[in-house]
């Protein structure tokens, strides 16, 4: 039978600045990716998502991001490999710190917005973060990119991986994610992003913006949570992926 | 027989910034509290020191302090007892992702500069550093300031303990360090902190301003770290701790 | 003819972090006060923020706060008169920068948060804020608690004052602000709001949390503009200022 | 008569660590550019740096940089033109703050590290910053790397311009740095840099890798003030120059 994890980036809040529904949209995804603190998150609102998520039973994992909290994480910076080891083992480690603290368990590692893009093409920078995962713990699932470097990477050091797609972004020929200002680069359509997510996890599968298909190895679903309507389109994909006989469930779960 | 730790804290470089000698005291310390990227300390000083230390044997503490880079953790904040269980944990995680990719232990957690002196007398505040202390792993020691709540609630949270003391900071006649502002809060002189070392540990009192002795736990001597001379007054301290017959170890070791 | 000013704290988002209806507030208000990247907006929000009170022709202010972004600058901090200084030079430096580009002036400095009501009482830091302001621009009008340190000390150095009221805040009998936390602290209704508002414009009197008047010096009204209805409550003061034959208008306008 | 500036970077101290040697450079150079807060300094050392420098009657200038402290401005991001221009507002307006502060003058701009480096070779983030030094101060000198796109959209903006050359570094053919790692990319003999520097001020010309000569401007001569013998070295380039009969003041002066 086929499975599939549905993740959501949370924690994103900080301070007096309030940021998802996180609340929404918990009872409907299966993993969660908290904050770490370098591009969003504070302890305060780690430690409450961590909560949250702990009470629902929903699979726990470290967002590490870049040191931008003013750009979000999202504007490529140009750190070496051992920075990044570094930056990554430190976020790691502060989350795992609230994960013991909850009584709970870190399940997994996914890196934030141009982290996770920068890993996605360059070895070096990939091989960097899939060592501090795993040298913090190697139980730990590293998400990526699917067909990314980070996976790849991840692989070569011995970490179980999740290979991660998005439903609702368009896709190249050659399996790298549409560019946002490109025409179809975003599904807006939530039944449209349902289909698509059915056949990447069915049929492995996804129509490019060329018109022809794609493989794809869909591990996990991203759900977007910052949109306004995060939380029915998370419980649209589950529902449509269940009626399509899917199994959603965390990794390992 | 007598003993007592020999402790001092390092790690405090950031960035294109150094602070500290921390190759030349670790020889003579037995523990170190290495800061974790509040108040000093990135995540390359943070993997660079625990390396080091652990490379020395030397028992490896976490030094949370204040969000207060600019002021180096010394500015006093009202900080909630939430907030600061939450920061307390995030910076010991943090740590604790370090000892645990370089493969050594997390022995012990010191506060840092305002938060240390903040948690010796506000008793709501030094219960939420325990709580967060022992939330996340209940085998870490805490340092606390000999005679104040920090110790007390720590006890109460069913931690252990070390009771530290300031070989080169004079005493009040009630166990508190006199402010740095009046005569004869600062001993200058190695040899003179040195007999107040060893009558610290040996005899359990200090001299306080008043002339009268106080009496005062010593399970951990500071060294402080930032002086020019500060590996030779390490040196001196351990050579004169051992020839007055006290062993020098970290607690537990 | 009585006159008032009516303002409203702004730009207080912080990259990705939305906070307040700026634009909705905008139009009924005289006077903006705008964060400068300490405690909440960023180069980025400030440079927006000062471009639309230009277009609407509003008064624009500097609204300095503590180094202190995940605590939204409303944590009291240990800073001493120098650094309130340098802190305060900068920060009303660098709202002066945007002035300049968009071609529009910079007409009061209002300090944030902790800093407003460390301001308020202490004597020392409040001399340290009005000599900033003087120094970088001696024709800047200070904002301050009505019958505080900070109008006095802003007084003695030399400059315009505004003293500042909160028609939605509750008054003890010696004219200082009710804390949050007492029965009566808010006024929640905002017809009551308006009517306290009229009253201390007009008679320089507000009835204290003891059912007394106190007398109060109203310069200038503060709306709070991150309320859902601030817009709503901001149009409101303005239309009950208006019918009961005050003027609203900036300080010097 | 030939003249050249001789500029060093400073302020480059924060918080509670030390860097560089300013009051020892001070005396010998006729510019400084002072860091803003973003990858190095703090309104405190910016404050103590304004000073000292308005003391000596050196020529003060903005050093603003990218939002990177702990990789001091020197890591690559990806700042989008409008991002640049605010930062860019932010950290002049600040600088501008504290000479006004002082009594004195702001006389140049010159970006830093990694901003420096991108504003070289990239147009738009170029013609950026250049409007935003304009729109803060018409008046202000942009100071670029000679023969760079700063200089030449500093130029197009109506901005005076200074073309920087760096004595201690080699240069390739085309007349841009030769990359650090390569051979003969550091001039560490002081008398040497010093026959470099009177070359390209008397001569225009400087010897590139391949022992051809390369054409250079040289308004303004970088010392580094972060080595050990920074001021000896400013000493004896500021002789050589002036005994070559060389005027050595600053743009303008």
């Amino acid at each position: 039978m086929r499975r599939v994890d549905l993740n959501c980036d949370m924690g994103e809040s900080f301070g007096a600045w309030r940021m998802g529904d996180d609340e929404a949209v918990l009872p409907h995804v299966t993993s969660v990716s908290i904050a770490c603190g370098f591009h969003a998150g504070d302890p305060s609102v780690m430690l409450r998502t961590v909560r949250a998520a702990a009470e629902r039973g929903v699979a726990i994992g470290a967002h590490p991001g870049l040191p931008d909290l003013v750009g979000f994480g999202r504007r490529r910076m140009s750190v070496s490999p051992d920075e990044a080891y570094a930056l990554v083992v430190y976020q790691v480690g502060a989350l795992l710190g609230f994960t013991r603290a909850v009584g709970t368990r870190l399940a997994h590692v996914k890196p934030h917005g141009a982290l996770y893009n920068m890993a996605a093409a360059d070895t070096a920078l990939a091989a960097a973060i899939a060592r501090a995962v795993r040298d913090v713990d190697s139980g730990l699932v590293l998400f990526g990119l699917a067909g990314s470097a980070l996976i790849t990477e991840a692989e070569r050091a011995g970490l179980r991986v999740a290979s991660e797609v998005f439903p609702d972004r368009g896709y190249e020929a050659d399996g790298s994610l549409a560019s946002r200002g490109k025409p179809g680069a975003l599904v807006t359509d939530p039944e449209e992003a349902a289909r698509r997510a059915v056949r990447m996890v069915v049929e492995g599968k996804v129509a490019a913006s060329d018109g022809r298909d794609v493989t794809v190895r869909a591990d996990t679903l991203c759900v977007h949570g910052d949109g306004p309507h995060a939380a029915d389109i998370a419980r649209l994909l589950r529902q449509r992926l269940q009626e399509a006989g899917v199994q959603v469930l965390a990794p390992g779960g």
